[in-house]
Order: C-alpha cells, then sequence, then structure tokens
C-alpha cells in the first residue's frame, strides 16, 4: 500500500502471502532468539503443553512483518514505475495486542493478512493521520494462529484542516 | 526466575543481559524479517527519517526474548541443581504495548530489564496466576529504545482459595 491517508478505506483487507514453516527454520529462529525446547527439538515438544514441535511466536510476527513490508515496496514500486508521488510511511508509535491463539506447527501453511482497523486525525501532525491495522495469520485449516495491532503515521495529500 | 507465583515480587527487576548491535547482524535480520532501507544500507539510512542505520524493532525483541528465556533457564537449572520442584511457566495470553522510543544504531549497546509490573488472581484458573511482566532496553546513554508488557501463566504452589 503506497498510499495517502486520503486513500485508506477502513475495512479493507489486503493479502499479505502465505508461508509454510519448515522445522529447519523453526529450530534456527529457536536458536538464536527463542531457545525454549518446544522451539527446538521434536521430542522435547511431544512432552510438552503444545504436543509437537511449533514456531516461536516472535518468529511468526517477523514472517508477517516480511510479508508487509514488501507488499507495501511492491506498492511504491508499481506507483514510481507511473510517476506518482510516493507516500513515505512512518514512524510506528509501536505494536499492541500481540497474540498467539493456537501453536503454528512444524508444516503448517500460514496465511497473512492486514485490515485497515482504523483511521485517527492527529491535530498534532496536521501532515500525517495516524493508520491502524490488525494483521492476522491463518492456518491451513483456516484457524486464526496470529494476530497484531499496528499503528503507523501516514502521510495526507493535504494538512487536516485544508480540505 | 524459577519461581512459583507466590515468590514473585512485584516491583522487583532482574537485569537480563547486555547486547551490542553489529552492523552485520542488524542487516543479517533485516534482510530476512524486515528489509526496510534504514535497516540494510547505511547510505540509505542516513537519508530516511533515522539518519543511520538502526535495526529493526523485531530484531530488538528477539534479543530480550533471548535473555528472557535463557534468564529463567539458567533459575530453573539452579532449582534443579537444588532438588527443587520446578515451576513450569507457560502459556502465555500475549504482549501488549510494544513500543520503540527512540532507534537502536549500530554499534548501540542495550541493557535489557523486565520488572515484576503485577500478580493477577485468576479465579478461573485456581492453579496458576496471570504474572505482568514490564520489560524494557536502555542504550549505553541510558536512553529507552525499548519497551513491551508480556504476560505469562505461573503455576502456584497452592491452588487459589486453599489457603
Amino acid at each position: 500500500m503506497s498510499t495517502f491517508f486520503e486513500d485508506l478505506v477502513v475495512g479493507r483487507i489486503v493479502e499479505l502471502g502465505v508461508h509454510t514453516f519448515s522445522a529447519a527454520d523453526i529450530k534456527e529462529f529457536a536458536a538464536k532468539y527463542d531457545p525454549q525446547p518446544f522451539h527446538m527439538d521434536e521430542e522435547a515438544a511431544k512432552a510438552s503443553l503444545f504436543g509437537a514441535l511449533c514456531a516461536s511466536g516472535w518468529h511468526t510476527v517477523a514472517i508477517y512483518t516480511g510479508f508487509n513490508i514488501r507488499t507495501r515496496q511492491k506498492a511504491e514500486a508499481a506507483a514510481t514505475a507511473r510517476g506518482e508521488t510516493i507516500a513515505r510511511w512512518g514512524p510506528s508509535p509501536g505494536f499492541k495486542d500481540l497474540k498467539w491463539p493456537r501453536p503454528v506447527f512444524a508444516g503448517d501453511t500460514v496465511s497473512f493478512r492486514q485490515t485497515v482497523a482504523n483511521k485517527i486525525d492527529l491535530k498534532s501532525r496536521p501532515e500525517r493521520g495516524m493508520l491502524v491495522t490488525r494483521g492476522e495469520g491463518f492456518n491451513q485449516k483456516g484457524e486464526p494462529v496470529f494476530g497484531v495491532t499496528g499503528q503507523i503515521l501516514v502521510p495526507r495529500r493535504e494538512p487536516l484542516g485544508t480540505v
């Protein structure tokens, strides 16, 4: 979405991409960043609360982030190719409500999407508005495995109050 | 903290560890998970809002997670060595209020710590209580660069209502 604030439509959903989590990738991420036995070893995972090898939640959100950024970059490249002005998004005041309602097991295929959840006018920042996004991931059974609420400042075409 | 719910003291701070973010590590993480120019290339970063190469916020929270998990595992190992029963923490209903108030630039050294922010009795889960943690990171100037509120279920020594 290389998009200005005015162009964003609340409720619009963007499909970001689909990723299959391999056991090797799950273990590699976990060894570096989240070395819990159920992310590192099949046998230890069987004996855990989860029952099978599953991805670190931080791995899942990292994959979501990659899709999110690449989707925006593709839209920016397309806009540039059309000779349009690019809206440079950012910065972000942070994320909220990061949840993993079910494990992502080795071999699971997760579909990620992002919804325009809200648009907030900022009187303190008339050049930018606050976009609130809801990111979600669903496994191959359609079950939710991931959710996060994002916030990012998005340039306006016209400053707030001038139109 | 291999600790039962009763043992947790609100306000207690645990120093988790100190990490220096190298340019190479910043670029490697970004290439995989957050390929924005200011996380990938020094020259592009100079021209960005941030002004210099800086780490993905997801890289920062991943490093925090590694320290957090390893600190708990060390405490568990020490408790095991003393012949004590281990409190197996989890699962987590998720994280809140993830913020990066300043960039983590290449070469910055970040000190991570965790505070016991709150303890919540769960009538629905008398065997476990909800621990709320506040994770923070500070750079070498003492400036906050990272914060997150965590939630995790922690076993009680005695079920709620029995003592």
